[in-house]
């Protein structure tokens, strides 16, 4: 494993990383479901919200959108999907308290202990496309016990544009190679790493659900592969004393 | 009062509100002293590195100094020091570390205390020219609980100007009225205000040492005046329940 005590902090990937977007989207939708009499089906629903997420962060990296936080552009994938879904009688308070359910995603049963044992030896940053107000939100309902929120929105570019990872560092006084980028996804990683990041692969495998067919294997360059939080920490703690 | 319940986040300065910097310094100082030999007035050493402070913010607002965070000017003016008081026999690395006694400032004793009840009801943010490296490191090991930090550094500009405070409020995804900044500095508070925010002063009558002459007394304009976290807790938790 290429991880020394030269290791001063860990950047954290969040939506999937740490916490279960779909499980919660399906869980908050269904809730919806029988408060409004609707009939729709909320694990489709929660895979079309993330699948519309690239591609409109894709519009705001060519310039066709002006910047946009993820508040942002969920609204504008949601307003596609309620005509979609057919989901209507939702006032506009309601729709954007349904788009802001990304504020209040769970994190995996792990999440949390893992970074309180991890904590100790390292400072933890998010590292994340996610808006400041939604990470901060997000931790403050899931008691995620962050040393600090950082975020694309700060650098106005979206991961995995080196911008991110390259502003992210000397905000936390470190050079790159004195950092883990942690996540779930090798593109996230393999971006970090050729910017001088380590990188530590942690297994999601059921973040797209029962069926996933993305990253369930780590490519063979990351320092660290993880089956969860706390496995992570006990594999960086081996190294920190 | 003019605290209601829209309130969502406080705002804090940091440097004299939630830390001593003085007594931290002289604390830190006398340490070095013993180990170096050295005879250094630590109260006038700590209380010139911090007259320092606004003079090399200055040099930054207008352009004679490149954008800068804390840690680069203190150590401008900490160099000046050493030589002033004739500090000799350091090492770069000794310098380095000495510079980031900033990073090491203990909290007022009520602080911690406070802002753990404040945590309770509102999102508690940094918002402090200091760099965010340092108030990373500062929260960490003084164990300060907050949400967010966020730091002039984010903006590259030094509080009081504008782009500090109105930088803040979208990162919160709030408006300004949402919001109180608090600080023991009427000027602060000041330069808030005219933005919109509504303002909490904390006395620190001994942040300049015995004989400070200086935000002795609030401006009639405050919303809030407290004599420390703790009372200021009080004051908003009634207000929220």
């Amino acid at each position: 494993m290429m991880v020394d005590s030269s290791i001063r902090a860990l950047t954290f990937d969040v939506f999937g990383t740490v916490v279960d977007w779909r499980g919660s989207i399906i869980r908050e939708g269904r809730r919806l479901e029988q408060e409004k009499g609707l009939q729709v089906n909320w694990a489709s629903f929660a895979d079309a919200w993330r699948a519309g997420y690239a591609p409109a962060m894709q519009r705001v990296r060519t310039g066709e959108l002006p910047w946009m936080n993820i508040d942002g552009l969920h609204r504008l994938i949601l307003d596609d999907l309620l005509e979609q879904f057919q989901i209507t009688g939702l006032s506009e308070s309601e729709i954007d308290h349904f788009n802001r359910v990304w504020h209040r995603l769970h994190p995996w049963p792990d999440a949390r202990r893992g970074l309180r044992r991890l904590r100790r030896h390292f400072t933890l940053a998010t590292l994340s496309n996610g808006n400041m107000a939604l990470l901060i939100n997000m931790a403050k309902q899931a008691r995620l016990p962050w040393d600090c929120i950082l975020s694309a929105e700060l650098f106005r570019h979206y991961k995995p544009d080196p911008e991110v990872y390259l502003g992210a560092a000397p905000l936390l006084g470190l050079q790159p190679g004195e950092m883990i980028m942690v996540a779930a996804h090798n593109g996230d990683l393999r971006a970090a790493r050729a910017l001088g990041f380590k990188t530590a692969f942690v297994h999601r495998p059921r973040e797209y659900g029962p069926h996933q067919t993305t990253d369930l294997t780590p490519d063979p360059e990351v320092d660290v592969v993880a089956q969860d939080f706390n496995d992570l920490a006990e594999q960086l703690q081996g190294q920190h004393g």
